[in-house]
């Protein structure tokens, strides 16, 4: 697929056949994750690689909006480990940069993903904490869901010119 | 380019060629901004294009780390209007997924760019809020400076399996 299109056709995929990941291509995934930019290169992040099915279905009860996930072979939880990080407002960026480049690179390799936000609703954070065993030190931040699209989604206009602004306001 | 290659490729490119950047391409690169995700789809987010010399040439006056942006054709100020977000959390993760869709569509179309932190440091909001008659509504969140390359940066191994978990901790 072409970098470009690849941008402007991503779309938040919630349902997936039933097939797994392979483990190379959650790798080639997380590969994409740590190249995106952060403060300094700072690079203030974890991810836990969820596949295993009881697992995958416990999340929708720490998580009300990843009911998909339940069905899903696969999720990753983007984690923050703040003291990594350039100061506590590069933790969102970095990792929203990361979270990001995963949504894009699931894309660009045929598979089908979604962004459930984590960061800053506290009873998820610490669901998730919970169900996974996460220290005190890091923070999730973010669970993508993914796995091959069972569905196909058109793609938005999205382009707003009163959004764009010519050397001041 | 194809896209995952493009996820890996990108790099901060701080030095650019003395050469416009087309206003087609401009559009091109806020269209796959306007195509990142945001919470559930609220879009929060403007865009302020600032490619008047003199305007370049005061930005390292309020953002002491953009001092490339006085020899960019270009730059773009990403903003967000916290009112049209889904909550205050959720502005730093949707504009930073615009924020890195910027930075990917332009690497795509064959130009460089990089990521100048502005959110949470608030005397870069207030200098870019000055400078650019920003309303009190909107908050001035990212500047990415961009051009065409006039560096080539070697591309970093940056995959640490140290920071992939499985299933939990």
């Amino acid at each position: 697929m072409e970098a470009y299109e690849a941008l402007i056709t991503r779309r938040s995929i919630r349902q997936y056949q039933d097939k797994a990941v392979p483990a190379e291509i959650v790798d080639k995934i997380l590969g994409a994750a740590m190249q995106a930019p952060s403060a300094v290169d700072t690079q203030p992040w974890h991810f836990v690689v969820i596949d295993e099915a009881d697992l995958l279905r416990e999340i929708p009860s720490v998580h009300q909006y990843a009911k998909m996930a339940a069905r899903a072979p696969c999720a990753i939880l983007v984690c923050a480990e703040p003291a990594l990080a350039h100061g506590p407002g590069y933790v969102p960026q970095d990792c929203s940069a990361a979270t990001e480049n995963i949504l894009l690179a699931a894309h660009a390799l045929g598979l089908g993903a979604v962004w459930c936000g984590v960061y800053a609703v506290p009873d998820r954070e610490a669901g998730f904490r919970s169900l996974l065993s996460i220290p005190e030190s890091v923070q999730p931040f973010s669970l993508v869901v993914l796995g091959y699209p069972d569905e196909a989604r058109p793609q938005p206009e999205r382009f707003k010119p009163e959004r764009v602004h010519r050397n001041g306001w």
